[in-house]
C-alpha cells in the first residue's frame, strides 16, 4: 500500500519490451552487472517505485543511466517519468510470467553471496 | 551409471575456478548468450561427459572454443583431457550448493522460452 497518491506520469515516455519479446539471455545479461544486481535487489526490496536518485552507485551519472536502461530494454524494469524524476519498478508478474521463479532465485542467490562476502571480511 | 569406463585425464589441465570463488555475476554473465545457453541446456540433459565436438553449433569452431572457455572460467562447467578430446560437465554440485535452484530455474526458464518461439513459429 502506498501512503500518498504518485503524481501521474508525463507526457514523455520510455521504450520498454512487450512482455512476450522480452528474452531470457537480456534478462541474464542485464542481472550480469554487480550494478544492475544492485539496483534490482534494492528494487526487489521495496513495494514503491524508486526514483533513480535513491540509489547511491559508486559510477558516475552516465554510467549509473545506462545501467538502468539495459535493465528497462532488457526488460527487467519499467521506468516512467512522473514529474521531473524517472521512476524506476521491477517487471516482476511480466517475469514471473515468462520465467517462473528465475528473478527468485537470482534474488536469493545474489543475497547468499553478499552474506558469504560479509562472513569472509570479517 | 556409465556403460564403459573413461579414459582417464591427460596431464594437460585447464583452469577452473574454485567453488567458493564462483561469482554470480559471471555465472549470469556466462549464462547469458544464446550459444552457451544451447551448450548448458544440452549438458544439462545428458548424464555423461560430452566431448567439444558433439556440439554442432552455427558459429565458428574458434567462437565454440570461445564459449566453453567462458563457462568453465565462470565456474558454470568443468572441462578435462581425457585421450585427444576435451570433455564438458555442469558443475551442477558446486552451482547448487552456492546458488541454490538458480541453474535449474535458468533451464526451465530456457525450456519455456524455446517452447513458446515453437509455438509462435507454427
Amino acid at each position: 500500500m502506498r501512503t500518498q497518491p504518485r503524481p501521474p506520469s508525463t507526457g514523455r515516455s520510455l521504450e520498454h519490451p512487450d512482455r512476450d519479446l522480452i528474452r531470457l539471455e537480456d534478462v541474464l545479461h542485464a542481472l550480469s552487472d554487480p550494478m544492475r544486481l544492485r539496483i534490482v535487489c534494492t528494487l526487489a526490496g521495496s513495494e514503491a517505485e524508486q526514483s533513480c536518485s535513491v540509489f547511491d552507485l559508486p559510477v558516475s551519472k552516465s554510467t549509473t543511466t545506462h545501467h538502468f536502461r539495459v535493465l528497462r530494454e532488457s526488460g527487467v524494469i519499467s521506468q516512467i517519468y512522473r514529474g521531473t524524476a524517472k521512476m524506476n519498478a521491477l517487471r516482476r508478474d511480466d517475469l514471473e510470467e515468462l520465467f517462473p521463479g528465475l528473478l527468485g532465485s537470482v534474488l536469493a542467490a545474489a543475497d547468499r553471496q553478499a552474506a558469504r562476502r560479509e562472513t569472509a571480511a570479517r
